[in-house]
This record gives C-alpha cells, structure tokens and sequence, in this order.
C-alpha cells in the first residue's frame, strides 16, 4: 500500500517531520491526495483546493508541489474533509472527499469523525488501524468543473508604503496597510536595536 | 552564514524542494524567520503569524514546526513582509520585517521589492547576489504582544452532516454547509464509480 510514490511508512515519517504528530485526520488526508492523484484529468499543471484549513492542507504540502506559499493550494473554510485537483486553465478537477455513507464499516473513524466521542474516549491505536485498513474505502470521488477565479490568490498590484507604519503594502488596500487600519494582531509594538 | 539549522546552500536546496522554485521573497523569508528565531522572548511554545500569503508562509513552514494544517501557523493578508512568532499563551512575541529604510543600499532588491522594475527588467543573478549578501540587513525586529485569539484558529465545534450534499460540516456555519449555501468554486460536481 503506498500513497503516492512513498510507501506507507514513509508518509507517516512525512507527516510526524512536517506536521510534529500523526494526526489521524493527515493520514486519510494522505489516503485522500492519493486517490485525487489517481484520477487527474488531464492536463499539465494542477492547483490544489483544501476544503478545510485543518491537517489537510499540510496532506497536499507534503505529496504535491502545491504549497501555501506559492499559491498553487488555496483554502476555502468549508469544514469539509475534502481535497481538489484541478487543471489551472481549464478548471477541471477531480474532488475527493471523506464520505459520511462509509463510515458506519469503521465505527472508530466514525466516532472520531463525527465527534461521537471525547478525545480521552477515543482508541487511537483502534482508530489508526482503521484508518490504514480502509484506506480508499472511506472515500469518493468527484468529477468538479472549478471555476478558478474564485479560489486563486489575487494579484498584489501596485506597492506603496504605508504612511502608519512607513512599511510596502498592496495599494489596493487603501491609503494606509490594513494592519494600520485597525486589523491588527498587535496590542504593543516597540522597536528593537539589533547590533549588526 | 546559516539560516537556522540550515547553511544557506542547503536552504536553498529546500526551498527547491518545498516551494518549487527559488523565489527571492522565500529567500528574504529564510532571513526574516532565522533573525525571529535568535530573538524569541522565554518560553516553550511558539506559534506564528505570516503578514501575507505570498511567499513567506513557506519559509515558516520549512524552518519551523509551524504550519497551515497544524494550526500553528496563521495568515494576516496585510501584504506586508512580516513574520512573527510568539508565545502562544502569553502572546510575546518578535516580529521581524523588511524594513523599506534599508531598501536604498541594495538597489536591486529594492526595485523588485516595490515593484518598480517589470520582470523582464529585473536581473535576477544580482537580485539573488543582493539578498545573499544582504542578509539580515535587510530587515528590523520588534517586540510585540499579539492578541492570540484575534489569529487563532477558531475550533470547529460540533459536527453535523449537511442535508444537502450529504458531507459532514461544522454546525456553528448555520443549516447547511458554506459550499451549499452558495459559496461553492464548483460550477459543476458529478460522482464518479471507483472500483475497488
């Protein structure tokens, strides 16, 4: 059983160096990439939708070259278990998603999915050994016709800068960056000398 | 010269690997998260803020154990280039950025920086051998406390299964999920039989 060109035990080794846990929800979601990889339409160049920004998003990072930072993987904060490939001209793609219909073979995966069980209730070793011996089982597939504009990062434009903060920002945000506008995560900056 | 556990030539080598290609921002960005990480506050857990989507996200993710699918890793898009990394508790943090006062030395870095050179006007050898040689010259630090739920990723809550397509999804978004409330990027879905 391999996902990908990686054998299983190679990806677990992925998720725990990149992710820092075997999180069950990136082993379905390696499952997941697989079988979307499987039924690419065709096409050459293939960008990536996360239907959640949890542990999937990091399934795609790890087994496509679509990345956060290169744009090539968006997120759209559906809570859905479900992942997209598609071609980045045509829109056509392939979804795969977690399908509620195959849980009840997997009552684990089930319980852990739908939040039938608290945490301390769950078997994570029964969970994960089901999750490995369903693998494609739990999944369907989808063709989607995507419409790319929806999904794709816009274009920065113009820079200017800030006349708050005195640092570059998209101009198209306004007279001033949207940090200075009030979205700030910030309660207190203070600025620091660093010997060179 | 390192970039934190890194010499340069095998960050480079990562970036290739990662982000698909040696995009000069995701270069800076192995800077800005080196710089953040020799002036993190005390503590144990440390999560990050990336002020654009572009390019940055990557390098935090590569150089830390911070990443999108984990949750440790957010995305103001104020488009400006920014990391932060903070306490996740007490929210102490450092943000370092490319400070637009220090542009003027390194002109080449400059003119890509705010954009005032086309691609094609842009010398990509003397922009690389800029930012290389640059470093951290290019860049400032702060200190900030961050309001940690202002950038945290808000829990799911409990789980239904959407009435509409039938997929799981969080309940607090309302009757049924955002795609079929008409959020959808799909102009078209049609299922596909997988055989076993």
């Amino acid at each position: 059983m391999n996902i990908c060109t990686y054998s299983y035990e190679e990806y677990l080794h992925l998720v725990k160096s990149f992710h820092g846990n075997l999180a069950p929800g990136l082993i379905i979601g390696g499952f997941i990439v697989d079988l979307a990889m499987k039924h690419l339409p065709e096409g050459e160049f293939f960008d990536a939708i996360s239907e959640t920004t949890v542990c999937l998003p990091d399934a795609v990072q790890i087994l496509t070259p679509c990345t956060i930072g290169n744009g090539w993987l968006s997120i759209v904060n559906f809570g859905r278990f479900a992942v997209t490939l598609y071609e980045k001209y045509t829109g056509k793609g392939v979804r795969v998603f977690l399908d509620t219909k195959k849980l009840d073979a997997w009552p684990e995966v089930r319980d852990w999915y739908l939040k039938k069980k608290k945490k301390n209730e769950q078997n994570y070793e029964l969970l994960m050994a089901q999750i490995k011996e369903a693998g494609h089982g739990l999944l369907s597939v989808q063709r989607v016709q995507v419409e790319p504009e929806k999904v794709h990062r816009k274009k920065m434009g113009p820079v200017g800068v800030c006349p708050v903060c005195g640092e570059a920002y998209p101009l198209k945000d306004g007279a001033s960056c949207r940090n200075c506008q009030g979205e700030t995560p910030y309660s207190d900056v203070v600025s620091v000398s660093v010997l060179k």
